[in-house]
């Protein structure tokens, strides 16, 4: 069993790599060496398949298994996290319901086809299904893709609908920073011919009611559109070609600064140090209705169709969203771009801001929690006639939220219960398992939720600690006395108090 | 565009013949043609991968995805089903969390080998992802495993846990029979060491009381045990090495008749005649406590030492259905086999019953709805020291639920509502989508579930007709006298009623 030591100890070399933040070749390298030992071992395994009981070869397996999730960035939920999952996902449908959502579903699997060219310089994170013969699959990258094609398969041109599920992306698991390679996410989109920047207004709304509602802190919801930045790009001098390059450069303006991002248009991406000096200018400017107005008055800007449009729309948004009350964390914000290909209109994203001292009035966004934005064009291109269906969605980030409170929760002294268990039924004397199930029955037929120990005659002691330790509120005791009487006695775990009941 | 109607016919070919239940064979054959085509296809596609838009080659996008739904056995869930969806799945984990359940969840895809001989002749319908460099991964076939390895993994004695969640395999679907690849399962399992037969018996009584809470007709669980029918194969002289497959052939009892069974063990397994004849007394008995108490007699049997253990548990748990009021629908079957490698103690099967005609006492088994039943080895088959952790726990066959109730819902005249929403905010007439927008926003904030027309002048009769086609039930009409008197009219949209409120 030397190689499984050795094994354990590439496990452990790879692992402190990535605490120690190394370099990603580096980390790539020492992986690629632990994922060959580990197919030498799994080789060898193949010859006692029928042993796999023998402790010392599936010890391997466990050991894998933590390697897996170390390497693959999938992981599973245990009953806490998962009743803070809970928690977190029943406040979110119910704003989705409380806006009138219906529900829908679609397969974990796409045709691979279905999901070529709809995610840009993204795509070569999608993961395939193996080849066994049949159509070719991958697992779903978004949900807004088979969202469009749901929509163009079954002719659907109106429908407001959310969706909750997992997707897949073989992207650089960073599980420090809340990011997985199966993640679930939670979107919410209005498809329909409406009236211009009504339903955009709504999916802010939801935004700005989900982020109220779970108390992060405060946060910022920043918006662009697509057109204003293609008229921007346009009007700078950047060629028609170099648009979406140009884009996802602008794109990186949350993580790198100006300099670094210009440097990357100008040496990567081949554009003139003049065009992007004049982008510069343009996104760093961020404001509310007035910087919405003072563009509409630009002498370049407004020459431009797409930009006038875009800047029209946003005047609009931001009229609707001074109805709704909500404008005050609003910030029309030129640097924000977003990087997939489907966008066509109003893009947005919310983060969340922290005071980056105990003075000052500075907050600084410490990362982004929903995000979202128009796309009208992504029905077309799955319609056998190319027919647009207009569709605006918003995701909520719902990973992101999960590990912070994941971690608020560790911190405090908070215990979180994990069972809804109102009462345990409990014996004081011995050989009264008969009497326990008897009474559990009923409380279950009556709805209530119950537990017993199994076990024939457990101590009562016992019977009080697991209501201590589970946080279950009442305990129904069957004893002697009780059975004569025909009661039983119920007691309050917290206060030891007892009465009697019929 | 030749090709496209050629495969657009090639599909009929295999709708029909499904449709005629056509030899699989047959069937399997036209798929493969049809799979054909679309490659061919698919390969020319590639070279317009940047005219996706162009209609007519993404039309054949469009009927690729009716076929794959129809190959591959998976589907979309619209909003009606999801309704239904949704009612199930709440009954269902309110009955689970009356039983004090905690709820976990794992990825979907595992450590290939972590399936590997975990699923008899099963395996081979394990759905693998394409080797992109990395461990092997298989998606989940069920629940069960990855729950066994959660346990493993986190060295956890005790748990009691539900887990919903979709599972895959490469069946052959037969999706007017309720069969996908993609499907749900939804489990609900004991793990821990108790005194015998207590988690067990609660199994049952959840089953019990599921069933009989979504109405879904009279119902029978049939319930064995692995150690009764392995006692019963070596008392009747079937060799130790046949145990697992005699047993698949028993499996088959509910869909062959006994001659059938037989001709199979003595024919293709190579078992005795007069083996199969003892096995064929044997699998003909079902009855109650009776049954149990005639087998404890048995000349046979009750030498066996694993057989009379089983039956002694048997017994125990006869006595505890007995305390939970449900011993009437559950039948001790000889014949239940239950094909997963798995298990090792008590298996059961819960399955609908019809009556046979109008006159007569009989029914007849419609197919399975929920079946479980103990593993008392799976977790130690990924601990690294094989410490065992005895789990007992049961499925409930939840796409079989759906589609019968789906289909009932479809023969009644019953509107299934697919929103929630309480209140329309509609105006009488034009100019006032700010005044509609306005009150929204403040019924959104007091928690109201409010939609209004994304129409900058919708008319008040399209207004109405949203509500009577949606069902909801409330209209808030803002118009100008109401605006000048500061109220809005509330209107009662089934019987045209009006109040006024402030």
């Amino acid at each position: 069993m030397a190689e499984e030591a050795a094994l354990r100890e590439q496990a452990e070399v790879v692992r402190r790599l990535k605490q120690d933040k190394a370099e990603p070749d580096e980390i790539a390298k020492e992986v690629a060496k632990l994922l060959e030992m580990k197919a030498r071992l799994g080789a060898d395994e193949g010859k006692h398949k029928f042993v796999l009981k023998t402790p010392k070869v599936s010890f391997g397996l466990v050991a894998l298994w933590v390697v897996l999730l170390e390497v693959t960035g999938t992981r599973d939920y245990g009953p806490k996290q998962m009743a803070i999952r809970e928690r977190v996902f029943s406040a979110i449908i119910t704003c989705f319901k409380r806006h009138g959502a219906e529900v829908i579903d679609t397969p974990v699997f796409e045709l691979k086809e279905t999901l070529t060219g709809k995610y840009g310089e993204d795509s070569k994170l999608i993961y395939d299904l193996k080849d066994q013969g049949g159509e070719l699959l991958s697992l779903r990258y978004d949900l807004t893709v088979p969202f469009a094609r749901y929509l163009a398969m079954n002719k659907i041109t109106n429908i407001k609908r959310y969706h909750i599920a997992k997707v897949y992306r073989r992207d650089n698991p960073a599980m420090t920073r809340g990011r997985y390679r199966e993640f679930y996410q939670c979107d919410f989109d209005i498809a329909g011919q409406f009236d211009p920047m009504i339903p955009d207004a709504e999916c802010l709304k939801i935004v700005h009611e989900i982020l109220s509602d779970l108390q992060l802190g405060d946060f910022l919801i920043k918006v662009n559109d697509r057109r204003i930045l293609d008229g921007m790009f346009a009007v700078c001098g950047v060629p028609d070609s170099k648009f979406r390059t140009i884009c996802s450069s602008v794109d990186k303006l949350d993580k790198m600064p100006w300099e670094e991002v210009r440097s990357e248009m100008v040496g990567e991406k081949g554009l003139s140090p003049e065009a992007a000096d004049r982008i510069g200018e343009y996104v760093q400017l961020h404001g509310g209705m007035d910087l919405v107005e003072k563009l509409l008055q630009d002498p370049k800007l407004s020459q431009n169709k797409l930009a006038k449009e875009g800047l029209g729309d946003m005047k609009l948004l931001f009229e609707y969203l001074t109805l709704f009350g909500i404008v005050g964390k609003i910030s029309f914000d030129l640097s924000l771009a977003r990087g997939l290909d489907y966008y066509t209109g109003v893009i947005y994203e919310a983060v969340l801001l922290q005071q980056e001292n105990n003075h000052g009035e500075d907050s600084v966004s410490v990362g982004s929690v929903a995000g979202g934005g128009r796309y009208d064009g992504l029905v077309g291109m799955f319609d056998p006639k190319g027919r647009k269906v207009p569709c605006v969605g918003v995701s909520i980030g719902i990973e992101r939220i999960f590990s912070i409170l994941e971690q608020r929760l560790e911190a405090s002294e908070e215990k979180i219960r994990t069972t809804e268990t109102q009462v345990l039924v409990a014996s004081a004397q011995k050989k009264l398992l008969e009497e326990r199930l008897k009474l559990i029955s009923e409380l279950w037929d009556a709805g209530i939720k119950a537990e017993v120990l199994y076990k024939k005659n457990p101590k009562l002691l016992n019977q009080l600690q697991y209501c201590e330790d589970t946080g279950i509120p009442l305990v129904a005791i069957v004893g002697e006395q009780e059975l004569k009487d025909g009661v039983v006695k119920l007691r309050v775990v917290a206060t030891r108090e007892e009465v009697r009941a019929a």
